[in-house]
């Protein structure tokens, strides 16, 4: 099974996400973090993220190379989050071709993953080339992930919905 | 009850709000109006809103003092709206914490509330910091409405989802 | 009927309107394309979108006379999109009374209609007060075709969910 947790910004994704694979999955799962560039607001945040999840999770360390990382650690794994490896990919100049695959490829892996995303696209087109860019990159990797997972939540007010 | 209507800029929640206030009660509703800073576009949008409203409701006016004026006026009451709250309580210098823990305290309440909030978390992070603590507050305070409450209404281009 | 599917920059929205379109009729539809400024990047959207479209579509072109030409073309037309619309008729210092009047006069028409617009209205208010004129013109737009549309699709992921 593949799952999508899309939201905004503090929508309750990880959260709703993290609460799900606990409750589906009987082993300890995997928990994929994506974080490259840590400043201190940062860090708070992962921080925060990581007083949640206890021990209820192994952690996995990986900013770029999702697809091998993947490959070794079957199932389950939590993906936390795609927005942020997106970020990474775009930053070491991947291009938008070889980053659509990768996740193309990953999501052909017959384990079993939560996928986190931000949804980024339902404010104005931004100015900044590099912001459409990313939102461009962003909405053709959660269409893909819509496509590919069997299900899929739309999250706002740490509630969820079912888009599929 | 407790209800949210969550929702982008003009995406008719106040309105929707309103409607179903004036529809679920009786006797006639207080309107509390959180607005603080006004300035003329602000007051073009206060004086929409007000025409819109007629004579409706009972119009209260408090821009900090949430928990205090909600225990006075007890019921029913639509707020109007957490967003401009929040925003006058990071404005006075208000820690997260406190803010957070008045929202717990107005939501232990027994009074029937019809909550309205600006849902700003489904765009890019913003570059500016504040803006960035903004967004980040509103979906804690979001999260803290969506668990509370006992309906939650999406709302987007003038009609709702239920969320909850 | 008219149908409307709003959702943010590449939720699919335009790909599901034209799947929606061509499997519910059997003629072959009008696609009326509203964009008048055209860059580079812009370019690159449009041969996109048409490579997609191929030739199951009869293209019209039309940026400013949205009534005029839709009077002229009966049906079925899919209207891509309200948005860039939206953006010429500012542009071209159309005030928001007449903007509104000329969407409530297409929505009048008895032709069948599918229309693709924007949410633009769940980030930050943004800084630009050009900015957010249109995002208040958007989201009112988006309520009137709410309001007179048969069916309304919210999109994200590229999945669509029934707001109506």
């Amino acid at each position: 099974m593949k799952i999508l947790f899309i939201g905004g910004i503090k929508s309750g994704k990880s959260r709703l996400a993290e609460a799900y694979i606990l409750e589906q999955t009987k082993q300890k799962p995997y928990y994929l973090a994506t974080t490259e560039f840590i400043d201190d607001e940062m860090r708070d945040r992962i921080t925060a993220h990581q007083q949640r999840r206890q021990d209820g999770f192994i952690t996995l360390e990986e900013p770029i190379e999702l697809l091998n990382v993947l490959k070794k650690h079957p199932t389950p794994v939590l993906i936390e989050c795609v927005s942020m490896w997106l970020n990474n990919m775009l930053y070491h100049q991947h291009t938008e071709g070889r980053i659509l695959q990768e996740l193309t490829d990953v999501l052909l892996l017959p384990s079993d993953m939560v996928f986190v995303q931000n949804e980024v696209g339902f404010g104005v087109i931004p100015d900044n080339p590099l912001a459409r860019k990313y939102v461009d990159i962003s909405g053709k990797a959660a269409q893909l992930l819509g496509e590919k997972c069997d299900q899929v939540f739309f999250c706002c007010a740490g509630l969820k919905l079912r888009l599929k």
